[in-house]
């Protein structure tokens, strides 16, 4: 084993408890593979993290701090295909993968992820209110659109594939709810 | 405890089994709760099922052969929303409620689990696939749409707010979904 300092085994730590989860789900879900994953001894996790709960609540809380941004170039529809396109990278990727994992395992009852997700949420709803407002004063969507039906209505058939059909995220999927979205929008449909 | 006949067992047991997952997850989940919740002796249940994955993959497979109707009275809008409703009635009802918990819980790793849920889909879509033929005929919608990806629309919302956004399904939600389904596909957006 290597000494390494302590945000650094941290942060390996956290990394390691989430691809076990990822890997094997919760139920499965043991220290030992997460200390011996990231290549440290049991007892250093053990040390910081008393039980799996407040490992997996860390790694979970750690990663919910992410985000990605939401350009503004002045055309909602270009703009929102790009932020989709990088939600749907982030949510298959090394970072994100595990937690749709999580949201498939047992540990989608802990409070921490249970938080993490409303917060994901609350925050995105957030930044899209902003640009939704921006796309009003251009005339580019009609008034009273709410950011949160917005919201789960563009990234809704994304949950779908990953949660319940077991398919990729290709961007025909990513682009097509970017249409559909909008297309609900100018209909007055997400009001 | 109270001799019942084999088949009442049996329901009794695959009902108990469910609940049980709903409430308390995989990781949980212990064949002698299931025993002592449908009032029978554990060896009636591991004489039936030697494990806890033969007997959720014998429970969820009993669910999966339920099936809700699609009526046509030839107007597209107003079946659809009776589809939707029925279908969210049932995802929160005694036989869906467990299945979506399965979906949370380890258990969605099962192959009995994964072959479940691409059963579903297939089924409705193939349900779906003929009223939306005839609903072309009438001139209620434009060639072209895609079944799979048309159901994929129609019924995401409902997925997010069960699996991921941890909210009720109301009937505005459901409606919503048919209208923003509806408008997409007369805008050629679900081929």
């Amino acid at each position: 084993m290597i000494a390494r300092r302590g945000e650094a085994v941290r942060q390996a730590v956290l990394m390691a408890a989430l691809a076990e989860l990822a890997e094997g789900g919760y139920a499965a879900f043991a220290i030992e593979n997460v200390a011996a994953r990231a290549g440290v001894h049991k007892t250093t996790v053990y040390r910081r993290w008393p039980d799996r709960e407040s490992l997996l609540t860390d790694a979970v809380l750690e990663r919910a701090a992410f985000d990605f941004e939401l350009p503004d170039t002045g055309d909602i529809d270009a703009d929102l295909r790009v932020w989709v396109q990088r939600l749907a990278d982030w949510l298959t990727g090394p970072s994100g993968a595990p937690l749709v994992a999580m949201l498939r395992s047992d540990a989608a009852r802990l409070p921490a992820v249970v938080e993490a997700k409303t917060r994901f949420f609350a925050h995105r709803a957030m930044v899209l209110s902003q640009r939704l407002e921006s796309a009003v004063d251009r005339d580019q969507l009609p008034t009273g659109t709410d950011p949160l039906t917005f919201l789960a209505t563009l990234v809704a058939p994304l949950y779908l594939n990953l949660l319940v059909l077991d398919r990729d995220l290709t961007p025909d999927h990513c682009d097509r709810s970017v249409h559909v979205a909008l297309t609900a929008a100018r209909a007055n449909l997400l009001g």
